[in-house]
């Protein structure tokens, strides 16, 4: 099999052990059986030389007793045992792995080199694939799979973006944020020390992985980025794939290397690869989840010409402030789309780029004819449309048939802000209709943009 | 009386009138009535030549048969009537006033200029101050007064932040974000077409309100930049000011004139003029309500060397490079601190700046030592700590005490990221404690050097 196979293995098993499986609260392996007994319907067999049972399931002593070799094991166990037990598994017929277990070539271990590499020569032979070590592990989200020693990870939504992370930590910040912002994943993977799957081989796999749309990268450094921007090139027409290089940093080579055991490499010269490769590049954490979540959702944009459509004037400032900031222009609108504006919508309204609906809110009906309008004209490129929730009860309306429509002529992302618990299912039926919304107009801007970057890429020959 | 002490009244009123108050839930008159009984304890005289009750309240005919002078008028009339309404509320003593009702200079209305100059005569004669017209209104949080159109405005927690907007949609905007930050404001001011209260007037009295500790401007336009940089520079040694500038694209004096009757003005002149004057600029509307929560809370930061401390190298690889980016340093640790680090920490862990506790992450009391340890280095000059949710259960604590006790040697952020419902109680006693939390690395760290912004401000003579 090839590593793209084998990957599938690892992402969907039937069967999963887990080395290091304990009752014990002070372990981590307590927290891998939690994750996997809470999220996995195939087989569990933990292993543990004194238990016969853990989490109430029959345990194994060891590699040998289990009574088939399980499609993926996890490792939680001291760093000196690992190569021996990966063996034995790889001897039963297993041949993918996560090793959560860190103290390779990370740290200040001195032989941790070494480890690392006797671990990568038996592995290799073996044509297996191991995520990690030093890895939290992964989340299959839409398919039941929560191999990692963090249960809280399996609350995320199911969606269609893949985060692929050099850093456990990113993946375990950004899981919440997307929690309370509605985003939804196929797939968390944590990297770790990449023994033998890095960012070319998870790429080449999810190229192949029908639960993802977009992929979502956090790089800190790679040995190797040829292979990664030669894989980014092949995936991006059929996902688009947006990422953050951290590193920039003065001493971000020695903090990387101690992190992941990789350098950061010059910034700008790995930034600029990544643009001219295909990526999307982003500048920051909610940049990075919030441009994937336009790019799982939304068309791509072809053109740069924005039309800022607001109910509030102040929000629409912002909107074009940041649209210029990040190298869009404001549409001009067209004569036809002018003239029926000034038509359709009273003087105190602003009829032209860009629109400001307050002084016809209440009118849900006026508010989406107006929308409609300007998604039909030429010039525009994309929509930025801005609500927030205003006055109380029902009395302020979304027009949401009329974004839903619109949002089928052009591509489109709205911002949208209300207080908890009044605006829920609005948000709801907009997304569930392929519009992403966002919690400020930057964001929604800033997303639009990355639509546009995607655009460009698709453009290129 | 001059106008602070007007607008103490205004703000702090015993009685309200509103006129045009109304059971009829598609009007304006409803809403504000809405919000006045869910927030006010006060005196309220609904008037209404149409009805004896409003909201189950005795209502009036006219201004004249009020039992007493109101201490506060709402209008939420139409346009044309608010002149002889309010020159009737003045003559029977009412000195302060919220003028809702839109439609004066701000839009396409040629008679809107006319309005506004003859009313803005009839209250300057009168020595009254009007906040409007052409606002949703006023929230004065802790005083228990919403005299807005949004009831769900009175949602927002009580906190020390002045929000003063020139767009009511900001402030829509704004309050939900800060309800889900944890956010608390003083008040919530929508300065809307400023008849004879602007940006100066509003400052002059919040220099006197003690429930405001920081002051948060959202700036369009303002005829005279000059009197409002007046004000910064005397209110900000006592106050933090942070604002934001809107209206940096090209055709921003053309939107902000239709919206609030101003132009925008040169950006980058207004906003070197704010820095100048004292003001902590923001780019972004995340950043203006981010920096005024840690402004809020935390004391000034007199210096730009910063120590990075992370639970995971990822969340510390981003904070060096945000803030290397927005132009702080990396603190040196000195000898001392290196070497009882090097001590305390076992050789998993990153035992330089930026920190990496991750190894030993689940040891609590190792990880606060080495936070109280870094916050009494004399070559840090602030700190930014970053955590994460991981494992399960109560498994991973924060070191709480240590932070807080570090937080009094440097000022301090902190980048707290948890599934809902896991870490709020962690959140809260840190806050509790003046020390801001933040969703992403990136904010923590801004925030910071938004503590550094206003310790330059204050070393200036």
């Amino acid at each position: 099999m090839m590593k793209p196979e084998r990957l599938k293995t690892l992402f969907n098993p039937e069967s999963v052990a887990v080395a290091g499986a304990t009752d014990n609260e002070n372990k981590m392996g307590y927290h891998v059986m939690k994750s996997l007994v809470e999220s996995f319907d195939g087989r569990i067999y933990p292993v543990n030389p004194g238990k016969d049972q853990v989490f109430g399931i029959a345990a194994y002593p060891g590699v040998e007793e289990l009574p088939e070799a399980p499609d993926l094991a996890i490792i939680v166990i001291p760093r000196e045992k690992i190569h021996d037990t990966v063996k034995k598994f790889i001897e039963r017929g297993t041949g993918a792995f996560v090793i959560i277990t860190s103290g390779f070539r990370e740290a200040e271990m001195p032989d941790g080199g070494k480890l690392h590499e006797k671990l990568r020569n038996l592995v290799e032979r073996a044509n297996a694939v191991v995520i990690g070590p030093n890895t939290f592990g992964i989340v299959n989200v839409r398919r039941g799979l929560n191999a990692s020693f963090t249960p809280a990870l399996f609350k995320v939504r199911g969606g269609s973006i893949a985060l692929v992370s050099q850093s456990g930590g990113i993946c375990h910040l950004l899981a919440p944020y997307a929690m309370r912002e509605g985003i939804g994943f196929s797939k968390i993977i944590g990297l770790g020390n990449r023994l033998n799957v890095d960012f070319p081989e998870i790429l080449e796999y999810l190229a192949t992985d029908d639960d993802t749309r977009c992929i979502a990268l956090y790089i800190e450094g790679t040995e190797n980025p040829r292979r990664m921007l030669d894989e980014i090139v092949k995936i991006t027409r059929s996902k688009p794939v947006v990422a953050l290089k951290a590193g920039r940093f003065e001493k971000a080579d020695r903090a990387s290397r101690s992190h992941t055991g990789s350098m950061a490499g010059d910034y700008r010269i790995f930034v600029s690869a990544l643009k001219q490769y295909g990526a999307v590049v982003a500048e920051t954490l909610e940049e990075l989840i919030s441009f994937a979540k336009a790019l799982s959702m939304q068309k791509p944009m072809f053109g740069d010409r924005v039309a800022v459509v607001s109910l509030v004037a102040g929000l629409g400032m912002v909107a074009c402030d940041t649209a210029e900031k990040c190298g869009m222009k404001l549409a001009e609108f067209s004569e036809n789309t002018r003239s029926q504006l000034y038509e359709l919508l009273p003087p105190y309204t602003i009829r032209d780029n860009p629109v400001d609906l307050g002084f016809v809110a209440s009118d849900v009906e006026l508010c989406g004819k107006a929308i409609e309008l300007i998604a039909e004209d030429r010039n525009v490129d994309g929509i930025v449309l801005n609500y927030v929730y205003s006055w109380s009860g029902d009395f302020l309306q979304v027009p949401v048939d009329s974004i839903i429509r619109a949002s089928g002529q052009k591509p489109m992302t709205v911002c949208l802000n209300y207080p908890p618990g009044t605006w829920d299912d609005v948000r709801e039926k907009i997304e569930a209709n392929g519009i992403p919304v966002y919690s400020t107009p930057e964001m929604a801007v800033k997303s639009l943009k990355a639509l546009g970057d995607y655009g460009k890429i698709l453009l290129r020959e």
